[in-house]
């Protein structure tokens, strides 16, 4: 059968979005090979994963994510900003607002601004960061683990720890372009203090409304961006008096806004989605 | 504006394939920028290269390729291959044997098999193998260099060394999943007895038609395919009394069959060639 799809990124992060709402893919082919045959970069279209809007009996619509190696995670924020895109510029759900079914439970993407009807940049409620050490964890004996200085190979570390669902170690640095991430993220990242591991955040402080960050993420190592990270940081930074509550976050794939809003204590994250290409396979 | 597209590959070497026989993509962009920028496999379609069929004032049709990297290659036979189908398939050229130009001079694509109206395979004359060691280049006294020890940190090897208009060293081995080609692989490559370095190709024999190789190539490391590397193997076998003339040659990425014809002295090389799927791109 010929497939219709849309190939999008968000920050360098890239999807194959398809439409499922009818399940007509499920009689033809199991969905983990179907995502690692797709996500394939030279015998497939090539991309992290797949996403499949999917019918909801209780939201709005249903998303579903398919790592490339077959795998399923709860939710995605960059995949999550390419999906509001994709459904309101395929007439799927032409709404500022909607309703989603993850397995991360309902999240709520909100087009934030549009362009000649296409949507440009989306906003994701990433909820309250958690900052109390056995929480993130951090093996700490205080209240908030900010500016803890740890012991690597590479002399003593200060680390300020948040959990975003996940845990990171926001690092303070005066010039991120002399940080040889490769080497002082895997020390961090496994240090004995974090029980399960950590991600791992450089960040240079610009003005109390900028930030530049990189990334080493727990198993994965470089990546372009990371959401919970641009988060993480921005709580961190925000604690310890060096940026407000709305700051942009300069990644190597691109700007994230972040707004910790004060009255509800959630964190909202905008950035942009794009769209690739349009394409048909056969599968 | 919005262009079409096919995405193939031959043997995993993929391309993005282009209709620019009116030439309407140069008012937009320069060539070399368009194939950096649709290349990218995260913020583009993703591609070794992208191949642009060309109106040609002497020939068929004029093939252009250029890599992902802007450089422009003289020619290439896995894109040959898939330039082949798609001229085919979208009656561009609706012929068996076409007369393409190309950087390195004429060559006629010739398709061997089809399904369906689909072409499946198609062969390329590759020309005629040199051996004189000073044409490979090989630092050798010998008239052919057939089985010569040379001393590498892993001790002494035995290359069988052929020009395929690119220089190839041709190792023996007994068990092809046994050798660290990422060790040995540079190691000859960059041995002092080949003053241009070489291409290093790995063969066991399986039975004097079929032979398994891996690659690796001068300057890229481990590929799925080389298709001058299959080329040379089958010349070096056959010389040594290993296979006969008509040779499938198993690559990590696919097939190849090798016929060095006795009459001519011409290597015919025939292969896959796959489309994965077609799409429209704004540039």
């Amino acid at each position: 059968m010929h497939i219709d799809f849309w190939k999008m990124h968000g920050l360098g992060n890239d999807f194959i979005m398809l439409d499922d709402r009818d399940k007509t893919i499920a009689g033809h082919i199991d969905y983990s090979d179907l995502a690692v045959h797709l996500c394939h970069r030279r015998f497939g279209i090539g991309a992290d994963g797949i996403i499949l809007a999917r019918h909801s009996d209780t939201h709005d619509i249903r998303f579903v994510i398919i790592n490339s190696d077959g795998s399923q995670p709860e939710m995605c924020g960059n995949g999550m900003r390419c999906f509001a895109k994709y459904l309101y510029e395929n007439n799927i759900l032409v709404k500022d607002e909607i309703k989603v079914q993850t397995l991360a439970g309902t999240v709520v993407p909100r087009i934030e601004k549009k362009q000649d009807a296409q949507v440009v940049s989306v906003c994701v409620d990433m909820g309250v960061p958690r900052l109390i050490p056995e929480q993130i964890p951090f093996v700490y004996d205080g209240k908030m683990a900010l500016g803890v200085p740890i012991e690597t190979g590479q002399g003593t570390m200060s680390v300020s720890c948040v959990s975003m669902g996940n845990p990171h170690a926001v690092i303070f640095v005066n010039d991120l372009s002399l940080v040889d991430i490769e080497v002082v993220g895997p020390m961090v990242e496994n240090h004995p203090r974090f029980p399960e591991k950590t991600n791992v955040e450089f960040i240079e402080v610009i003005s109390d409304s900028q930030i530049k960050m990189r990334v080493w993420e727990r198993g994965a190592g470089v990546t372009l961006a990371c959401g919970t990270g641009a988060c993480a940081a921005v709580t961190a930074a925000h604690l310890t008096g060096w940026v407000g509550r709305q700051v942009r976050v300069h990644l190597d794939g691109g700007d994230l806004d972040i707004l910790w809003d004060e009255s509800s204590g959630h964190i909202f994250k905008t950035g942009p989605a794009q769209t690739v290409f349009k394409g048909t396979v056969e599968i």
